[in-house]
């Protein structure tokens, strides 16, 4: 590609999913979860400073800028801070009220897994011809399963060899409809994975969701500067109504592409998945720290600098941080906000 | 009754079926497992200072002297310590050889539990009877099912309204042999609860195991004395062959009568048991420390000052302590075993 690309890392989740590791101050991305780097220094190092690349944008909120900083150690980024959460449109937003016309921003999440990254790369160099065609260009994850906690993405005509306009955006299915659409085929997941021009997304913004754009605009021009880091004006932002880039924009722009990729890409949205892509022992069972199996199959362990002893038991999940013990069945990892909500 | 019972409580077992939190200096007897008092303290109080009961004699080992201090409060007490372990025969011994000849000798296990204590009174008055005519008494438990994890004694004669000369001691048994012995009736379980004159047991100590006895009675000869304690010497004790009271004087004797009796007693002899025995909520969770449970049943769970998280867990056992904790079916119970000689 000739254009470098300016990536643009949201950081301002808080994965409650992951409790009890995840939580407050320490957010799912800042976590190991899958060896010894978190999943943020994976999401940096996925776009490494080089021809391609410039170096990366990191969007956070002010209760991360501490671990956002220790995790960086030495490598250069721009921070933009958010005063509050206002969801990623208007997060977005602040990146495009600041940036040239003809940058090509490339925003991801900081807490997924993308294990082919040759792959993604793959990916946004086809992506990057569309974006600057001036399609939003969303890249969506080849299913292999009907997962229904995720949204989908279903291809419109084709453009090029690549990629589609997107048809529609449809919400978390329901199984059946997740099944008839693996079925079918033509249906990726959103991953919210974006690439496109900002002057494009100015003028999406500008149409679909002003408010939004005005607010962060706003926001950017009155930010205090420290350093490498823009804090938005906190008065300014508040103003922006909080919404989703998905419904904000995606859903309602007409000229929106989706590049179908098979990269390896995890979510780590449960305690479940972290099992699935973990590394296993013969009997499937996922442990770190000091554990003592016995005739346990198929669990999880973070023992979290505990022991944890199972006997006998199949499945399940127990993490282990600080004083909270969680014990459950994998297939119950969507239930975590429950006990999270209780203790925090 | 007109003469007065001797306690003798022994107190030197570990109890590692209740691991985690029995191990090491803090034994079985010594944890508040159905309360605030410990077992220990729960077996002092069920004999107190009193017209029928004398001061308890207190046996136990070297490690666990300042645990029994300490749980005996202010109460009156003698110590005879053990200078390492030899069995219950051994054990025996030492209180046998510094005893009166017409002492009554009340026998009892520290680290059980018995909820209907005017019964054990009850039962305790009919077997006073019997051993002052030179009969070694032991108390039966009234099964409530076919348990494979105790041994079992049957009635022969009948000793008047209340005792039966035992006919036979039975070894822990298979299943189908438990069932039909609780089927045919006239079997009770041993709960290792003797009261016998102390002459009567020296002499069959002397008949049946006279190596063990002579061995106590010099460790007891040259014992030191140190305030309330008596310290039996090691040289002597350790030449004691090890044994248990029930294989080296009870199998062996020709007048061993049992008195059956319904007095809500347990062994606590695993974490099964401990849940069976512990108050529960509607749906069948006992626990203890701060948990949340959430869609969770007939859970046991002592949270060892951590916070205990069970979301869609059914019949597990959690158990905390320090820096272990343990996961496992109740129905496994009986496997602790495994992981406890894992971690010590």
């Amino acid at each position: 590609m000739t254009v470098m690309i300016q990536p643009l890392i949201l950081c301002g989740g808080a994965g409650t999913r992951l409790w009890p590791e995840s939580r407050g101050h320490r957010a799912k991305q800042f976590l190991p979860l899958t060896g010894t780097q978190s999943l943020f220094q994976q999401t940096v190092q996925r776009t490494p400073a080089s021809a391609a690349f410039l170096p990366p944008i990191i969007l956070c909120g002010d209760a991360h800028v501490a671990a956002v900083r220790d995790q960086m150690n030495e490598r250069e980024a721009a921070l933009v801070v958010e005063p509050m959460p206002r969801g990623t449109a208007a997060a977005i937003a602040l990146a495009v009220a600041r940036a040239d016309a003809d940058t090509l921003l490339l925003v991801m999440p900081s807490d997924h897994v993308i294990v082919d990254v040759p792959a993604f790369h793959a990916a946004i160099a086809k992506g990057a011809q569309l974006a600057q065609q001036d399609w939003i260009v969303t890249f969506g994850i080849t299913p292999d399963g009907p997962e229904t906690g995720f949204g989908y993405i279903a291809n419109g005509d084709a453009l090029g060899e690549d990629g589609f306009a997107v048809d529609r955006f449809i919400e978390k299915p329901p199984l059946a409809e997740a099944e008839a659409m693996l079925a079918a085929g033509g249906y990726s997941w959103n991953a919210g994975i974006f690439l496109f021009r900002a002057g494009r997304m100015r003028d999406a913004m500008l149409t679909h969701c002003r408010a939004i754009f005005e607010a962060a605009d706003a926001a950017v021009a009155a930010a205090i500067i420290d350093g490498d880091a823009l804090y938005a004006d906190a008065v300014h932002f508040a103003r922006a109504p909080s919404d989703s880039i998905d419904y904000a924009v995606m859903e309602k722009d007409d000229r929106v592409a989706v590049i179908p990729a098979a990269m390896g890409w995890s979510d780590l949205g449960s305690w479940q998945a972290v099992h699935t892509r973990a590394p296993k022992d013969a009997v499937g069972n996922a442990v770190t720290g000091e554990t003592f199996l016995h005739d346990s199959h198929g669990n999880l362990v973070r023992s979290g600098g505990k022991r944890v002893s199972l006997i006998g038991m199949d499945n399940i999940a127990v993490i282990v941080d600080g004083d909270d013990i969680l014990v459950m069945p994998l297939a119950r990892s969507q239930d975590v906000r429950a006990a999270a909500k209780a203790r925090e």
